[in-house]
């Protein structure tokens, strides 16, 4: 087991930091100077909101309007998560540099939160690939539940190979195993990308570890000695209070950035420049911080 | 590299977390409910209080008043951290199951700390030592900025094994290895015990981190590959708020128990119970426990 050399950095608060923000939407201008500070900090890939009904998510109802207002940075990948073929039209004409497709680990949280089987949200992405290679742009494929469920409890490795397996065959060209509910501890995370790492080579998946137990930062360390070298986080730990229940509680990217420097690891990431942005974003939201090194960097 | 089947478990919040507690003097009567609560939990090892000039540690002048009011667990070592040679006569008199000394790695840190250099804080314990042995009174070794030091940064593994060696010799059963201001990243963390275990064998060394930076978890799983196999923990995360300069950030008893039962290691604690107690002494101080699996677990 050996670490990567280099990270590449997914940045998720944009769109699944604020997608589940309480309260009243955050003004678009906000939104884009957050996406214009992460890129300037040095995040190449961020994903900047979410091409999906207004009645089901308000706070991305402007998705439309981030996209155009934003001053894109030449080396800057700008995706959005994108439902289904209408979500992926309007996400073509916004001229988004790369989609996103969502699939679930677990039948029950599929019935629950995208209202149809694994099967059937399979189907669904077909003609979703089709019509994004014709527009030649990429198709990322998440996978949540990978690690638990919050209605079924435990989820096998096997299931989640199914799915990964299912998704990069279909033509996405990177699939992110997701730990939705954050209840993972390192071996779980392990045994997790051993079976998946079967169907899909490990160079196409990203750790996507939420870290409502605090377990996060453990379970990148654990897969990065797999070779898992791409990390998705969130700034300031955007997306759910930590104190609420249903919290997403993404890991911090401040505190992902800090694992890998300790560990070596290069990112092309300034981790002064994305404290100060979660500094700034968590005071719009008027709320703490949720990552440990933005609290300990801030109190020195 | 293989995890230990079971770990033993040292609980610090009567001492190290409530001696860092700011404000009033917590009361006599709740730490040793406290305490009791503890030991009910199934925790066998509970630093109980520290016999130190309450001119110095205002929190722990009822040393001998908790030692006294306390129903002892048949099964159960309560210990007391005793700086010098008054305190140990104090703890003997109080008939505590164990004392603890408390030396650095870092010579700056032991300056300002204790007020004198390595050297002569290790000479101080000799007759510590010999009148330990004497009482049949086992005495476990603490180092402190194995990690890092606030004053010199950078504290080489080497540093750490010359001054771990220098208590076990001395007689210390166990030297417990602390990052006292939670800096450490887990690679370091395994070159720190790789060092040390070459003169103290890895069965008698213990793991104290802190999770100021948010590692501690991942640091834990690293050096649990490495064989340690006693680990120093806080229930709730007492000692020191996260949100103050000088925090200490014990890391959460809780959290560690998470960790544990995740990766398959008995411990014979429940964590339940455990989450109760750090709710309770969280409220009893008038604080949100730092425990993200408290808080989560609390929430559901």
């Amino acid at each position: 087991m050996t670490l990567p050399q280099r990270v590449r950095l997914v940045e998720m608060a944009p769109r699944d930091g604020l997608q589940n923000e309480p309260g009243e939407v955050v003004a678009t201008d906000i939104k884009i100077e957050l996406i214009e500070r992460l890129a300037r900090a040095g995040l190449t890939h961020i994903e900047a909101t979410s091409f999906v009904s207004p009645k089901w998510v308000p706070q991305m109802g402007d998705a439309r309007e981030v996209m155009a207002g934003l001053q894109r940075a030449p080396n800057v990948t700008y995706s959005a998560l994108t439902p289904n073929l209408k979500g992926l039209e309007n996400a073509l004409e916004a001229r988004v540099s790369q989609v996103a497709v969502f699939a679930a680990a677990s039948e029950a949280f599929s019935k629950k939160n995208i209202n149809c089987s694994i099967d059937e949200s399979l189907a669904r992405f077909e003609p979703m690939m089709a019509r994004a290679f014709d527009a030649k742009v990429r198709v990322r494929g998440y996978v949540s539940c990978v690690l638990g469920c919050p209605y079924e409890g435990e989820i096998t490795p096997r299931q989640v190979a199914r799915v990964a397996k299912a998704l990069y065959e279909m033509g996405c060209f990177e699939v992110s195993l997701g730990d939705t509910i954050g209840v993972g501890t390192p071996l779980a995370a392990r045994r997790m990308i051993d079976e998946v790492a079967r169907v899909v080579p490990v160079e196409h998946l990203a750790a996507h570890f939420h870290d409502t137990y605090g377990m996060a930062i453990a379970n990148l360390f654990a897969v990065l000695e797999q070779g898992v070298a791409v990390i998705d986080a969130s700034t300031g730990g955007l997306g759910g209070c930590p104190y609420a229940k249903g919290a997403s509680g993404n890991v911090a990217m401040e505190d992902v950035l800090y694992l890998l420097e300790g560990l070596g690891i290069e990112t092309g990431v300034d981790l002064a420049a994305v404290v100060e942005t979660g500094e700034w974003i968590s005071g719009k939201l008027g709320r703490e911080s949720a990552s440990r090194v933005a609290r300990a960097m801030s109190a020195r």
